[in-house]
């Protein structure tokens, strides 16, 4: 690892990011089962020597309303888990990250799976910590409905620390809990990274203490330069708290570029994505960000409703409250804004000018690297390893080969004692 | 599918289903966690035309003591569908049944990845539901103990009716029940075979009538051909309590072949094997099959005592107490007998000798085919490849190409509507 290189994520997600890649001429319809597709991304990510691929997971639909859900790029797909051991096997160098709730979960059982997909991957595996704050995936694990934020916080931060126990072999005498009870160390030598990654994403002032408290990455959602800088200091700043160095955690903004050989072309590309997206996908769309169910009935011109707190995602709440404040935004506008880059940065423009944004939010302190969400599967993940990383390379911004082995080794983390 | 002919599973464990498999001089000691091992063994069955590879799994160490623990074949290993997921990969054709349980999981994120490995594998996955019978996992899930048997199955049973709803896209407006609640359909279309296969291998009265309402395929244990025969034909006798035909379960009882060139080579090298059983070790594992911990206070030499009722996998207690009754044999002679082919059917001889005996449960009725047990990996799956399978093909007892692309076209099993 060279200490002035940043890392880079390839999330990969179904036909693509942009809510209506389904829709785009090139789109590959049924991408979400079809692992041949998986293996080419990954390859093509390996080739251009990322840090890692990155799934996201909800166990259930991602939408209530089974009509929008049907007009989403994400209504079907592999759980992750699977289709990352078989990533795996296909593949020699790439981390290979996935989500898993700690909600849905033991914490024996998941810390087991990872270190299974972390051994036969030979110390490529990281998990992502998600709370789940979806009602639909509630509905599916029992009736008593989605916990309360500060519960599901509570319970993950006991989850997250059985977990690294379990991966670091300090169980002692095993854990008993409030939420977990665990006796026995898992049934796996230790991994060969020293543990698997930890990923969270979690912004809200709880989610960020126990990021600071556990995580080794941070993926996270930011439109300006000020929001990741705001973000990014906050987070390091927590980490002495809980004796950890600013350097232990690498935090991954979302960044969702559309890049061509001109801007036009560029430009060109991104509006004719924009075009495709229909009105009322992108209005539940913008209502699942809000955890709402009734914004369609507000006028579509006019301004978001003042709006009550939820139990939902909290951090995800308030970057749509804060861009539509910021922008003066119409519900149609937020909408096709949010839809565009489901809530995450866009660059859109020639390989130098959306390496000119990395570099500006990398050297100025506002990333470590950025987890790349490209708008259409294969070919714009194909468009950013042919522009963007060998721009990156000639600038001595990224590697141009992977200097170890493991995940840990690429993103430059301690191995665990 | 032709109606004379066997189904044949490899069961896949570690270094081998032998307890001293480990001690071999040919052993490959961490052969659980190596990827290059599993991918080997699983293009060896399926150059040789096996239906499917088969895990077993329990969340947590396989024996208490872990001095015991770490004598035995399978202390260490991969949890079975990251495996297999990695395996469906690197395979084509070959069936890819795992292991999973109905007490440490929910139907819907089981359902779930279970149709995920369906789908990257192209219709060739399969559930092997067990409802875990160990105190020893119990402990890594909570401190509530393990769940009395009639429990365990109460909630297998309506487990294993929500999966098959969810699998045949069946849930209608949703299940509310004793143990479970789920409101939607899965995140996947339906799968490539109709449903993943359906396996189960208990053989208690209670489990005999589950599988009798759900299960596909059937694992079981039997030393003799009466024992076997019985177990066929009371299980096919169930069938239409259930509304389902005979031939809708493929019994395959579990069989443990030592093979080579010539008969004495055969018994030489499962005398070999036998001579590395540490006595202390055969007794802990008997002691596991009858779910009590004192049976090292009992003279070695001396018969089995008699035993309270218990709690644990009755089918495997009843099989123990059934051959120390027959053959009037002593703890020690016992823990031999059951270490070396964990309680499984034990044939050692020539190719011609192991086909007449498979040919003879398969024809006369006790068996649809059987799940081979290697004692050591790599070598004696491959023996059994290279002598036994020809020997089957050339008497027209089994395939010499895949009829099918999937688990249920090798099966012969019919296409759930």
């Amino acid at each position: 690892m060279t200490a002035g290189q940043m890392k880079l994520g390839a999330f990969l997600w179904a036909t693509g990011h942009h809510i209506a890649a389904w829709r785009h001429p090139k789109a590959h319809v049924t991408a979400g089962i079809d692992i041949d597709h998986y293996i080419q991304l990954a390859r093509t990510a390996e080739a251009a020597k990322f840090d890692m691929v990155f799934c996201e997971d909800a166990a259930g639909l991602r939408e209530a309303n089974v009509g929008i859900a049907s007009q989403t790029s994400r209504s079907i797909g592999f759980e992750p888990i699977s289709l990352l051991s078989a990533l795996a096997a296909q593949t020699s160098r790439i981390g290979l990250v996935s989500t898993a709730s700690t909600s849905y979960n033991e914490p024996y059982g998941l810390a087991r799976t990872f270190l299974s997909l972390d051994h036969l991957s030979g110390g490529r595996a990281g998990w992502n910590l998600v709370t789940s704050a979806s009602p639909i995936e509630a509905a599916n694990f029992g009736s008593t409905g989605l916990r309360p934020h500060a519960d599901r916080y509570e319970r993950a931060r006991e989850f997250a620390e059985v977990v690294a126990r379990l991966w670091r072999e300090k169980l002692g005498s095993g854990h008993d809990g409030q939420s977990f009870s665990v006796r026995d160390p898992l049934d796996l030598p230790r991994s060969p990274q020293g543990a698997p990654v930890m990923v969270q994403a979690g912004a809200s002032d709880v989610g960020r203490d126990l990021a600071a408290r556990t995580a080794d990455v941070v993926f996270t959602a930011a439109q300006t330069f000020e929001e990741a800088k705001a973000f990014y200091d906050d987070l390091k700043g927590r980490m002495a708290t809980y004796g950890r160095e600013p350097d232990d955690i690498k935090i991954m903004p979302g960044v969702a570029p559309v890049v061509a050989e001109t801007e036009a072309k560029a430009r060109e590309k991104y509006e004719e994505l924009q075009e495709l997206i229909p009105d009322d996908v992108g209005v539940a769309l913008l209502s699942s960000y809000l955890s709402i169910s009734d914004l369609w009935r507000y006028p579509i011109d006019g301004p978001l409703p003042e709006l009550p707190e939820s139990e939902g995602m909290k951090s995800r709440q308030a970057l749509v409250i804060e861009q539509s404040r910021r922008d003066n935004l119409s519900i149609r506008q937020l909408a096709r804004h949010f839809a565009g880059a489901r809530g995450h940065w866009r660059i859109v423009g020639t390989a130098a000018q959306v390496a000119d944004e990395l570099q500006a939010r990398f050297e100025g302190g506002a990333a470590d690297g950025f987890n790349v969400m490209p708008s259409y599967f294969p070919g714009e993940l194909d468009a950013f390893a042919k522009l963007v990383v060998p721009e990156l390379q000639r600038r001595g911004l990224f590697r141009t080969e992977y200097e170890g082995r493991t995940l840990r080794d690429h993103l430059g983390l301690k191995r665990p004692a």
